[in-house]
């Protein structure tokens, strides 16, 4: 099942072109993937007090058509693969008024150990939460 | 010939894993473009004082390795297409003192009507600017 | 009468030191100040189309306890002088789960003509707008 | 004596008014202590591997001209106090072009235990050395 999270772009969120700077949805695809996980209750405080980091390996979106100031938009975020070793999520983020698509994406972390930096996997009490998100 | 751009990672660029927030690449690969268009005589502010804006259609990362606070990089962008209707450029971003390769990257670029908003094409002008710096 | 809005920290407001990185406070000072206005029945859309800037001319902050990742936080704005001229404003933001007072602030913004860049008065019905809000 | 720091304008510093958005040039004073302090041969990667980190209690700042895409700046930081409790510098940011005083700001930071997070005393070495650079 996908997360649906609500956000408003902020006049900090804009550029010259008086859209918002394309860095900015990947920001928001964080947004994203943080509340899908916390919808499958998981939170990064408690992956990061466990002893595990999540970098990000690799990102991609395109841009369809561009939001502005004061846009109520939905990130939607939509499981792609959640492993004891990885996660993959792809996104669309729309404006609610008129449900137009402004961007989609990807993105994809690796389980890592804090402490020696090196790829690790996830034990089983959150693989199973993140296999059972999948198939909500 | 590619263009390489020196920065230094700033407080205020990383997150509380210690290492620079991923999004702040993407802003990165714009410093990079932005000053491949300088070497080749074109600014931003002169293609949309004439009536030109260039939004992003698309934007890929690979990240390789972390930078980290006060770390000195380089980027080196690469012209991959710069024609009158987008311009493709690939990135390198590394680590100046033991040239390690952070984050890959890609992004797209296409030159649009500012008072239409339309997909457009550039003048020969700056067509042929850009053509010269694919050749260097 | 005060706006309490609700926001919470991403990991991208983050800095090496696991806490909010200062400067996101005058950020979402400005959330605050987009939202009582947003209560008081003018929306910034509205100001710039009838041709109005509002460029700030002072910030102030004081940090008193640092917010983390994650962190419900509300941002309490108050309004201080709202003329024809002028708004100013104060905050404080603090952390919802136990009231902590984390940041207190102060903004100005002067409302200026957008063709000529000068320093302008709002027309009666926006300053009667924000005289009824005041008043509350 | 003042360090002054170079920087250049990115298109993401930019908003929907066509200027650098207020809360920028808080970062911005950012790079210029950092360069303070580096000029007075001290890094706070050398302070937090000492068991120091160093948050901001003040921020003000008084805007006087914006500044626009591609603008070079120039920040000018001044110490205003540098003991083994605190530092407080004031600053000037500039228009390099024309000498334009687009900002001027204040900042303290308190040295505080990383372990303990309580405010803390510097050790002489590093009083030492700030010490020598408020006086050259």
């Amino acid at each position: 099942m996908d997360t649906r999270t609500d956000i408003r772009v902020h006049f900090y969120d804009t550029d010259t072109m008086a859209v918002v700077h394309h860095s900015n949805y990947i920001r928001w695809f964080e947004i994203g993937r943080v509340e899908f996980l916390r919808s499958a209750d998981i939170t990064l405080n408690e992956l990061m007090e466990a002893g595990f980091v999540f970098p990000i390996t690799e990102v991609k979106a395109k841009y369809h058509a561009p939001a502005q100031f004061d846009d109520e938009l939905v990130i939607i975020t939509h499981p792609e693969a959640l492993t004891k070793a990885k996660m993959a999520f792809s996104y669309e983020i729309r404006r609610k008024e008129d449900n137009t698509l402004c961007v989609t994406g990807f993105t994809q972390n690796v389980f890592t150990d804090k402490a020696s930096g090196k790829i690790t996997r996830l034990p089983e009490v959150y693989a199973a939460k993140l296999q059972a998100a999948m198939n909500r």
